[in-house]
C-alpha cells in the first residue's frame, strides 16, 4: 500500500475473461493500492474462485471490514457467481438495485455488479464490466455521448446524463485473430510491430463509399500477391480495414457521432484514435482507473458506503 | 471410356486446391470418360505433378495424340507451372492467345489456361480455372449475365457477350470456416446437416436495412445465449448471415442484378439459390461440364483441334 493520507472505503475488482484487476478506493475514487493478475476467469483452475480471492484480495481485508464490489465476466457462465442482466437505460442506480450478494468460503462479502443488456431489431446484445468503467467516466464528467471501448469484442455505448442509453458489441478483435491465424490471408503477413501505411490503407478502404468487406478481405491476400503492398503491412491493412469497417458501421448505424471517448490506453485504443481521426471524428482518452470511480458510485448508491 | 460412338477431341484437365478433375472430350464437347481425384495441388507429395498426371491421364493417351488443356490452381505459384493472369475483358480468343505449353517428362505436352485479374479501385482481384468455367456456360448459350460460383472463396462474374467482363471474389466460405472453428461464435453450435430456419433467419438480418456484419456476428452467440434460437440454429444461422451479406453487397456493387446463374451441384449451391430467393433475386443452375465446354471452346479458337 502506498503512503496515501486517505483511508480505503472500498475494494473494487474488474475480474474478466482474461485478467483481473483489483483496487482499493479511497472516499474520493483516488486508488491506494492495486493488484493485477492474469487469473482472469478462463485461467483459474477447477473454478476456484475463492482460492484466487482470498490470495490476491486477501491481504487487504486484514484487520478491516471494507465493502467489496466485483465486475466483469466473473458474473457469466464461466464465472464464480451467474448474475442476470439489467436493462437499458442504467445507471448507477439500476446497477445498486441489481446488486447480487455472495459470500465466499473465507467469510467475504462481495457484491456483483451485474452485467448489462439491450435488444436491437436483429438481436440481444450484452456486456459484463464495460458498464461500470461507463458509470466511473460518467463520475468524472464524462456523463454525455459516444464512447468506444476497443477489446476482443468492441463496445460502443451510447450515454446520456450519467446513464448508458443503448450499446453494441462488435467482433472486430476476434475476427482479425481468426483470419489471420486461421485463413490464407496470414500466409503472406511478415514482420511485427505496427506498420501505420499498411494500417492508413487499411482504413481508407473500409471507409470507401463502396467498401464491400468479404470482398476488400481478398484484397489482403491480392495486394501482396501483385507486389502492390508490401507483406510487412499485409498484418495491419487488414487491421486497418476490419476496425475502419466498424467505425463506419457505428456511424451509419447512430446517424451522426460527435466526439468519441476512447477507453483503454492499449497499443488497440491508439489504433482506433488514427482510425477515428481518418473517418473525420474528434475523440479524447478517458483516464485510467475509471472502474474504481464505477466501482464507488454503485457501492454510494447501494447504500454500502 | 463408355461405348458413345463418338471419338475423343481433347483432354480436358480442371486442376484444383483440392481436387483434379479430368474429361476425354468429343467434338461437341459431350464427356466421353471422366477422372476425379482429390489430388488437389495442395496434396501432390513434393510437387510430382508428373507422376499423378502419368498415372491419372496417361491411360488415355496410349494410342492417342490428343491435345490438352489444364485450368485452375494448377498455374499458381503452388502449382506445375505458374503462368501470368489475362486481364479483363477475357473470352475465348484472349485466353487461347495466352495458353502456356508445357511438356511432360513422359513426354506430353499440356497447355495450360492462364488465370484472369482484374483490377478495382481498391485492388486487384485474381482466378484460376473459373473464366473456363464461364467460357464453357457461354458456349451453351449462356453468354450475357451474372454468375456467381460458390466455394471456399466465391466468384461473382459479368459476362456479356459471350467475354467476362468483370469479377469479384468474396472470402465468404473461407470466413464461415475461420468463425465457427476459431472463435467463441463456435462454441453454441450443435447438430449437423443443413437447418433450413437459421439460415433463414440469418439471411434475412444481412438482407435487413440496417445490417452491420461485425455486430450482427455477434448475434451468433447472444441469439442461443438468451434462448432465442436453438443451438442446432446457430451454425446456419452464421452461414445465412455470410451469404446474404455477400449478396447483399453483390447487388449493391452491380446496382441492379437480373438473373443470376449458379455454377455447381453443391449443398453450398443450394444455399445460394434459397439466399438469393429471399433477396428477391432469380435464379437458374449452369449445368454439369461446363469446364469440358470451356476447355473445347478454348482449344478450337487456339486452333488445337
Amino acid at each position: 500500500m502506498n503512503s496515501a493520507a486517505s483511508e480505503p472505503v472500498l475494494i473494487g475488482i474488474d475480474w474478466g475473461t482474461s485478467s483481473l484487476r483489483a483496487c482499493l478506493i479511497g472516499a474520493e475514487g483516488e486508488v491506494l493500492d492495486r493488484v493485477a493478475s492474469d487469473e482472469g476467469i478462463m485461467q483459474v483452475e477447477d473454478g476456484d474462485f475463492d482460492a484466487v480471492f482470498d490470495r490476491l484480495i486477501g491481504p487487504w481485508r486484514t484487520g478491516r471490514d471494507l465493502p467489496i464490489l466485483a465486475s466483469g465476466m466473473i458474473t457469466s457462465r464461466n464465472g464464480w457467481v451467474e448474475t442476470p442482466y439489467v436493462e437499458m437505460p442504467a445507471g448507477a442506480d439500476s446497477l445498486a438495485s441489481a446488486l447480487v450478494a455472495h459470500e465466499t468460503k473465507s467469510g467475504a462479502r462481495i457484491h456483483f455488479v451485474t452485467g448489462a443488456t439491450t435488444t436491437h431489431a436483429t438481436g440481444p446484445d450484452v456486456m459484463r464490466g464495460e458498464e461500470t468503467q461507463i458509470i466511473g467516466a460518467a463520475a468524472i464528467g464524462m456523463a454525455d455521448g459516444t464512447f468506444v471501448m476497443p477489446g476482443t469484442h468492441s463496445k460502443w455505448v451510447h450515454v446520456a446524463g450519467g446513464r448508458i442509453e443503448d450499446f453494441a458489441t462488435y467482433m472486430t478483435g476476434e475476427i482479425f485473430a481468426a483470419l489471420s491465424g486461421h485463413t490464407i490471408l496470414g500466409r503472406l503477413m511478415e514482420g511485427s510491430g505496427f506498420n501505420a501505411d499498411g494500417f492508413a490503407k487499411g482504413v481508407k478502404a473500409a471507409l470507401a463509399e463502396d467498401a464491400n468487406l468479404l470482398h476488400d478481405l481478398f484484397h489482403v491476400r491480392t495486394l501482396p500477391l501483385m507486389g502492390q503492398i508490401p507483406a510487412t503491412e499485409t498484418a495491419d491493412f487488414l487491421s486497418g480495414l476490419l476496425i475502419g469497417t466498424e467505425i463506419a458501421s457505428a456511424r451509419r448505424q447512430a446517424g451522426t457521432l460527435g466526439e468519441i471517448t476512447i477507453v483503454g490506453r492499449s497499443d488497440l485504443a491508439d489504433r482506433y484514435e488514427i482510425a477515428l481521426s481518418a473517418a473525420g471524428l474528434k475523440s479524447r482518452r478517458a483516464p485510467d482507473d475509471i472502474v474504481a470511480r464505477g466501482h464507488l458510485l454503485i457501492a454510494k448508491a447501494a447504500g454500502l458506503i
